[in-house]
């Protein structure tokens, strides 16, 4: 029978785990970029386990993919590629990195996708390294053409594959400290009980995902008080089964964030708001 | 060469195969919902087959749910474990399930998306004990956190990845003989040449897949009279391309239900009809 | 350390590959159609690898099918099988076909589909065969039910298993040699210097990628006029990056052909165009 110990040893199957690629992409569904890489990195490392993490990102927004990264990683197992291909700036001179940080790998441009995860990784890193990002430069590890709109294909995925396929990670490129780095996915503050917050996306079922992380910002109903939009939120509930039908609350949502929601409705039609719209949080008493 | 009976057989590949676990949610694909799930499933087997079935259940609908399951689980290989997370009662009293029948396993929510699953199984078991329900009580088998809104990472994804790696059906929890039935999916005789029936679905080419099923009701041109929306059908055609452009009529659909379909156009629209629908059946002479 | 070389070569894994299926369908995700190929294809091939190609292309539009197939399919490894189901004719007398060519093989509809495919491989083909087309016939390597609607469960996902689980190609059917080929893809000269071409689709970013090929149209800034709309675009830049914020211009597309572009923004909807929309190109000077 298994047990929370066993859980995490090896599982009843046979010889060694294929290394995992996730992919996290603006490319959306209706083309076949992502299929592409896949074709690639399959072409480099055959073996390899690829696992869509999302391509419907907001094309263009980096701090969407930013977040979604976050909010997925972690629950792959250690070891694990990451693929970030959110990359307005392809064809310019923005650098193509590679990182390591809490024990997976992660490839993407330098844009500042990763501006999230490094916070994450320092905060994490009790004094050591918290991470370190490589700038790919080895050629040789892409195909052999580079375009200058599809840096997914002829490098990231490549990249990631002989990774997979058991390259080191020091065969990349140099080792770089100044990896770019954004405050867009923090509150500010902006009074001694006031925070100037943003909603990072809305999900399907209109939840909005606030960047109010629940480990910060311990609330509790009546405590507080969350401007979004023309409404004003005091109510906590423990999950959606305990809301009135078309009751605003929030909600310590799945990803360690506080979600505006709403029973069997969408918050963000009710409210209007979507992602990178602005919430204001006041701490009340 | 291939014949009938060989491809019934073992092919022509070494090894033991991988176990498969499907998907089946109303997540979406804007979000890493179901990204999140397989990550879940990999680190604890890691060579499963994760397979999605569709993640574009429309928001809470758990009649639609069940209606895609029975569509689907059938063609996959004997042993598949399918797991279904429609849930708008997450975090609530509702239990979660799993399920054995028709050589198949099931993981969900007790909150009837398993008719038609038990009725289906039920009209084949001939006499037999049609299927095994038991209540996922085995919190060892969960991640260690149990969240209030995301069961399908939680509870339900490890409860199939431990299945896959080789836990016994047991081992989930007890037996229970009162798992959720309920008759949304059946259609309902009103007077001796009456039916009040349902749209399942509209798929992607606008066919409206009613709950009337082909072997029920073996409808013939001229024979029946399907009144739907403002519109009254009474041809059936065998396929698409032996009808005129436009035309309205009766498919056997692939899935052995009748399907409204127009010729290259959507009938859906045309009609102004989608998931829920009332329609209804006259048998005439 | 991996080298241009070795990259070719076997990488670090054990074993032999697993055959890789691709998928390319106009089934939309709303429905679980492709999931039930997939469980058709494992329970004939368990250990072949099932990439989704996309299965959004535009409904019964065999065109953009085609385009999709050329633009995707070389990326994979040689020997890779790819299924294409964008067939409006089914059930009808149409064949259904099994291809080889420029070391892939290919399974779909004989509508059309594989009309550009055939023009790349003859092009390539420098005096050999450019590919072998057989029609499927083996109905022993089908399902035991042919449906009238749905040829993608019960005969091209079985064939392509078929052959991913080491039958033969000549089994599926006897060689033929008037496969169907249409010029609907190629830009028609209407003047000395005028060629009126056509949009294959506009992608997810609102690039309209048109007919006219890189290689055969070298285009420069203000030597070439492209009437596309409303608008009249003379400039060529090299990246997305290289271009002011809602300028139009083209770009020479990831997939080897002119697409029309504008930097952040949609070119489709800037202009009002989308697969299928007229585009006429003047060379100057």
């Amino acid at each position: 029978m298994p047990t929370a110990t066993s859980r995490k040893s090896t599982p009843a199957t046979s010889g060694k785990a294929a290394q995992i690629i996730t992919l996290l992409t603006d490319f959306g569904s209706r083309d076949a970029y992502a299929a592409i890489m896949k074709g690639v990195i399959l072409g480099i490392a055959p073996d390899a386990r690829i696992v869509d993490v999302c391509h419907e990102v907001t094309p263009y927004q980096i701090p969407e993919a930013g977040f979604v990264l976050c909010q997925s990683f972690r629950y792959f197992p250690k070891g694990t590629i990451h693929v970030v291909v959110v990359d307005p700036g392809v064809g310019s001179e923005r650098r193509p990195l590679a990182v390591e940080a809490l024990g997976h790998r992660f490839i993407g441009p330098d844009n500042g996708v990763f501006s999230m995860l490094f916070r994450e990784a320092a905060s994490a890193s009790a004094g050591k390294l918290p991470y370190k990002a490589r700038e790919i430069t080895n050629r040789r590890l892409g195909l052999s053409t580079l375009s200058s709109t599809f840096h997914g294909r002829d490098l990231f995925a490549p990249a990631a594959a002989h990774l997979a396929a058991g390259a080191a990670f020091s065969t990349l490129g140099p080792l770089i400290d100044d990896a770019l780095r954004q405050d867009w996915d923090l509150p500010i503050r902006t009074g001694k009980r006031f925070w100037q917050g943003a909603v990072f996306k809305a999900d399907r079922f209109g939840n909005l995902i606030t960047n109010f992380r629940c480990k910060d910002f311990p609330l509790a109903t009546d405590a507080f008080e969350l401007q979004a939009g023309l409404e004003r939120i005091r109510t906590v509930r423990p999950h959606f089964a305990a809301s009135a039908p078309g009751e605003l609350f929030l909600l310590a949502g799945s990803s360690g964030y506080w979600e505006i929601a709403a029973n069997q409705t969408s918050a963000a039609q009710m409210l209007g708001l979507t992602g990178g719209s602005p919430v204001e949080l006041a701490i009340l008493g």
